[in-house]
């Protein structure tokens, strides 16, 4: 691995884990970024090509699902949703860290094409507190919120597939947040991502 | 692996590392500790048993190397020191971190019999930067100063037996000893040191 390069985050985690401010958080600093997504719906007003979204035929987005150039996709009412992998490393390559927010399944397929991705899970401190914060939200029906609880189960059962797991108390977004500058910190620090140290060192 | 368990954290490093200000700016902390080693030689005047060392007899010093009590050990002119195991646990027990400044074979040997051991190697920025240290400290033959470097060539070379590493530059003791404290907060948060995440969340 280049010394400098910025570690592929990904984030994932239930709903009400609080995963948006968490990383909202972390993109306020310098040496965080987001990728652009690549997709084939079509361009809102006000939406700009490469800002936005990377706005591509579908012809050209299951090419590039084909040629491997998707770190992982997800169609969603039609439309196919992806992060390019050329774009991903664009940013990892510019020193900064690169956040990507996806599910459990996505996750599980970024580590499969790019094994220095690191996966943390952020949980809620436990499920009665996630069940009350969907609930608290007052804005979904009985039946989305079972249905959000059911999808949590799964994907906190898939915990042992992640690299970490950082719990994210009530109003102390900011230490979950913490946590994960600390496991960037110690990856970059870690024998597997500097190679060569004893070359380097002697040589030097 | 108990929650709230201290983490056992190796720290090697050649002359000139600067490991022992680093470990020392750690130990300020209410979290970290050292263990209190045994030894089989003598207490001198001032020296209190179970506060400098445990002093013990050879044969109670043997007794507990053959037992696997000891988690290293190293014979110096004619006398035992070691780390015993048992006072090393209750360190960690007590969910303090525990820091041992040993050097390359004894960090072995601890991983071998404590695999939970974080192993971090502290190296100076650069081989001409170590050599200039150990000259202008003023105070070692021209001989031992060779004998010294000639030693951390043995030691870097085997860098990759180590979890981590982490370059102490001049005057920056404070950033080794933060990427530290990053890579024990990690080390906490890491899947393989958080059993039955699933289990604990949904029954939570």
């Amino acid at each position: 691995m280049t010394e400098n390069k910025g570690i592929m985050l990904v984030v994932s985690g239930p709903a009400g884990s609080g995963k948006g401010t968490v990383n909202a958080m972390l993109l306020k600093r310098d040496d965080f970024a987001f990728s652009v997504s690549a997709t084939t719906r079509a361009a809102r007003p006000g939406e700009v090509d490469g800002v936005n979204y990377h706005f591509i035929t579908r012809e050209s987005f299951l090419e590039r699902i084909d040629s491997g150039d998707m770190l992982e996709y997800t169609e969603y009412c039609g439309n196919f949703y992806g992060t390019p992998l050329k774009e991903a490393e664009e940013v990892l390559r510019s020193g900064k860290n690169l956040i990507l927010e996806i599910e459990v399944e996505g996750a599980m397929n970024v580590k499969r094409k790019y094994p220095d991705a690191v996966l943390v899970l952020l949980l809620p401190p436990s499920y009665s507190v996630q069940e009350a914060r969907l609930r608290g939200r007052g804005t979904e029906t009985e039946e989305k919120i079972l249905l959000r609880l059911a999808r949590a189960k799964e994907e906190v059962a898939l915990a042992d597939c992640y690299d970490y797991v950082v719990y994210n108390y009530d109003d102390k977004a900011d230490e979950a947040a913490a946590h994960i500058l600390s496991i960037v910190d110690a990856e970059k620090c870690s024998i597997k991502r500097n190679d060569r140290v004893a070359d380097k060192y002697l040589n030097s």
